[in-house]
């Protein structure tokens, strides 16, 4: 049975660009691990709103790699989507490239698979319109994703 | 004789998304005038920047107009590009369209024009490279850009 | 037939002192133009508020220009007032000087000309009472206003 | 022997005009205590500066008193001058009026005596120019602040 | 007869740590007064209200003094409980000590008497429970508190 | 051959309160996701930085889980400290109970294990002291941050 509100992830999509200032800068000119946090968990929460049209919380993060810095007067480019689907909740792929705005050169400097519960007004759990995946990137990124709930539920299951 | 360093407007073009929330809103539920101005003169600003890989300073502006307002819980969706180029000023334009998450539905609620001056390290005038124009929108902005100009340099004359 | 609320511009003077710091400028330590704007909205919108004694949004910005840079370290001394009236629009002028606290030395760096509209409670447009003028300034800040006006409603009759 | 440098009280005199919002309150819709104290701490230290025309450090607050509460929506009026002085420290009197923009009705809310040291540029302590005292009310506001200085060197006193 | 709802002053308090950015500071790199005003009121009113169970608002301060400026790059580490309490007001006393987290050095730098007054749902004076006092050091805070009230109930007498 | 710098978990604790406003909230009351992650980020960097007396900066997070929603108005109280060292890189356990302080109750709201990479001054990788591990728990910590370790070097293997 086809589920009539399913959507492509390019659907829930959000790019954002923020500019790396001091105040949110440690002592090397480097952006604070916490604030590109913040900024991927508000990217992927828009993101997850747009797939579901409401409002979504974050679950879990399971593997959000730093690969380098986002030096003071760069620009970060954020771009989230929807990747994986569940009755109820959603993995989100969130990635940062950094932009020098001097040279243009841009680099892949953070990635991140965030899970969001979907909740109705009154808070309870929602369920989630299913995914449309159309190209192989998608195929691929829904795999990872999945692979990576896998894991995280064996992980849970031998800690108690 | 030709510009190496011509660009076109799409080359300078950032896109923005802000979560409109209730700390920059007034009793009314919509987003303060003055958060949105900041939002568009940091986008303008990183637009006119990437055209002239140099910093740019704010110098005026000529025309905002906020045709609706931006609700707390919408997005805000920023677009900003370089629209016009002089000597060592050029002119930007910058939309601004709401979203709501839970519906889809997309608004335009700003729009403007905002001139900078492009400086170099020490902080005096630079010279910016041009704009290749070509595509009939790019040129109606490039003209309606050269008129806000001509309009304002002869109020200008006439305060003097 | 005379309006009892009528009332003078110094009546909605508002004076704010900010302190330029090191999060609101960019790297040649000048304060960013999206945060004068800020400042310069809200004391207008304030100098509004009072005039109408109820809540007023921004619509346009019609002119506003940056002479000179507020430097990190220097205070931005604003003063805004309402200089001319319509029905249910409103136009205020907002003047930035900046103060050298060590040498006590003053410049005037911005300029702007802003409209404002008055809601009621409901977010309807709300009629505002009327200016008293009575200084020459105050006839003179009044016809530039109106002058800014015209221009702008010209702009728009040939944007149709 | 006279000081050349010597200022009145209203030389140093800092007006502030601050919007009470939402993220500064509490639940009964009351500005933070530490909120109002940051204000009054800021447009002291810009009446020290400016008195002195040299950086000058919070050194300790006598007497700090919150008569009403600014509501959420009001205008808080802050003013602040130097008001007594000694070799390398200074005493600054601020108060606060609230402002209803809706009535127009104002209130004392807050009123402090701050006492601040004046630094040169390596941070050492430095001679401050004296005060010239013309009004009663200054002559007043003199005397209530070498008061309360008195009997803090007496409670210091006794804690030894 | 015995309040069933006292407490001792370790029930009350409140531990807070906090890093002391560059936008906290002043040009000597020091953390600005009302940064730390805020942080002390911030965990007073915490440890007021969890003395009483129910919202405290801040009546004065009789008392706050900064010994050693806080560096930028340092921790704040704040510790703040209820030392002294009437019958719907009470005294907190608020230390703050940096630590050097390069040499792990710690130093105390800020001392506070604090007055709140803790209100009802209706912003109403409530009655506080009383303080159970233990050790050496709880009576001696208790007895300096009661000294620092009645002195400013002094002043207030004088004053009128 | 022994590490004379080597500290127990205990010498890096970090302990902070935050209190939840209503700036750092969704709709439901909850407080953000991203502003929690930028507590628990701020904490264990501290943590870190405690432990090496050098600056550390964010790698990696391997399982960060919200088990219940911080609500405004509650205390979040986040405890941090070093629970595993490599050579050049530590990890770090965060986690937060919620605070009612109105009825005293708390709640485990969220946990996690963040990685953090050791730098000198010019922000090379620089030598961890170890760990001296002593109670049970400690050694349990360890194991436990040793096996999300291990797993995360497979899953990047299989990636390859």
């Amino acid at each position: 049975m086809s589920d009539i509100r399913a959507k492509k992830p390019s659907d829930s999509e959000v790019v954002m660009t923020e500019l790396a200032i001091p105040n949110d800068s440690n002592i090397l000119g480097n952006v604070l691990g916490g604030r590109v946090m913040h900024w991927m968990d508000l990217s992927a929460a828009m993101a997850a709103h747009k797939h579901c049209n409401s409002i979504c919380v974050t679950a879990s993060i399971e593997g959000m790699s730093f690969y380098h810095p986002i030096k003071v007067g760069q620009l970060a480019l954020l771009r989230a989507r929807v990747v994986y689907t569940g009755r109820t909740s959603l993995i989100t792929k969130v990635i940062i490239h950094s932009e020098d705005m001097d040279t243009g050169e841009k680099l892949l400097t953070t990635e991140a698979y965030m899970t969001f519960v979907c909740l109705d007004k009154n808070g309870k759990p929602r369920k989630i319109p299913s995914l449309i995946l159309e190209t192989d990137q998608e195929k691929a990124e829904y795999a990872h994703a999945e692979e990576i709930r896998r894991r995280k539920q064996e992980i849970r299951k031998q800690e108690k």
